[in-house]
């Protein structure tokens, strides 16, 4: 049993969070994860979109994570230069078994000093800003996730939903992974290479 | 300027709900569209898969809605006997210009009268649970979406952002739609009958 905690900041981008969320969250891997939220202060907060979310645990009291999930959003241009953040995210990472994130997440891993030296991606949209966060990593282009050590890293917005399969055909079995994508009437990209996103 | 109102209840899917939201509450369509979230009581809502939502304004007080959605969720099967929640949306989509539903947030339209000899749509694995809840729907087994005067109803969980795309070529235009789905990386379908996931 994994226990998978999404970080929540102000002006999260709402599928970043849920998309994954509903895969960990899925009463078909109930036995294999449970899921929670965790932001600087428990309670609300407000998403990109305005809806707002609870978080469950605050920094301080967040309980042991197996699994930490990083969202993008427009709330990662404030939360790169925020220190109490970025620090969490480093802690926690250390101690975690995989480090995921969705978007422009991968902007708070770089600035937390995780990816260095490493291969992570990020999405098209605000690439060339993220890649400005994280100088000393090397960032791919075309790729809908991308897997190096513990860090998986997922380029824009719906493809945390395809690395977050790919996480359940390892972590638990190909078929499970399968089953959710049909339960869920996702048409899934099982190819982390493939990007229809990439510039052409 | 249209607001978009998303229902929420106990064991809502996550899904259903921020995968609409993300496309509705998109700064792309920030002119054209706001959004909230609605209960029989305003505050937190848990989801089918555990995390929280915060519902902003309860049924009594909820400002008018041009256009209303209806997820699905396990929680639908309980609530399709809750009076309370089949009136609300009955006197609502009375008054809105749309009134969508994702998965089995269709069984929830069946109760509350609005489908009875209308085209309808659901998701697969519980197609018969709500075929059983609207005797009198012409229910479409092999469709992404359906659209029947001011009803668009959607197959299961991700069909939902398919749906959302749609209304929104149509109520806004095709480019934003197209634009939409650029930004959400999301492998899109246009057609409302190319539906995959239908029994072969």
């Amino acid at each position: 049993m994994r226990t998978l905690g999404v970080v929540l900041f102000p002006e999260f981008e709402l599928l970043d969070v849920f998309g994954p969320l509903e895969v960990f969250g899925n009463r078909v891997v109930q036995h294999h994860y449970r899921v929670c939220t965790v932001a600087e202060t428990a309670g609300p907060v407000a998403s990109a979109q305005g809806p707002r979310a609870i978080a469950d645990h605050a920094f301080a009291s967040c309980p042991p994570l197996d699994v930490l999930l990083v969202p993008g959003g427009m709330g990662t241009r404030r939360e790169v230069d925020h220190a109490v953040v970025t620090r969490w995210i480093a802690a926690r990472a250390a101690d975690a078994e995989l480090v995921l994130s969705v978007c422009t997440g991968a902007a708070l891993l770089a600035r937390a000093g995780l990816l260095d030296g490493r291969r992570a991606t990020t999405n098209k949209l605000s690439f060339d800003w993220v890649v400005s966060q994280g100088p000393l990593v090397e960032w791919v282009h075309k790729a809908r996730w991308v897997e190096d050590g513990k860090f998986v890293t997922s380029s824009g917005v719906s493809a945390g939903i395809d690395m977050s399969l790919a996480v359940i055909a390892k972590t638990v079995d190909a078929a499970t992974a399968s089953e959710l994508a049909r339960i869920m009437e996702y048409t899934r990209h099982t190819d982390p290479a493939d990007d229809p996103f990439a510039r052409r």
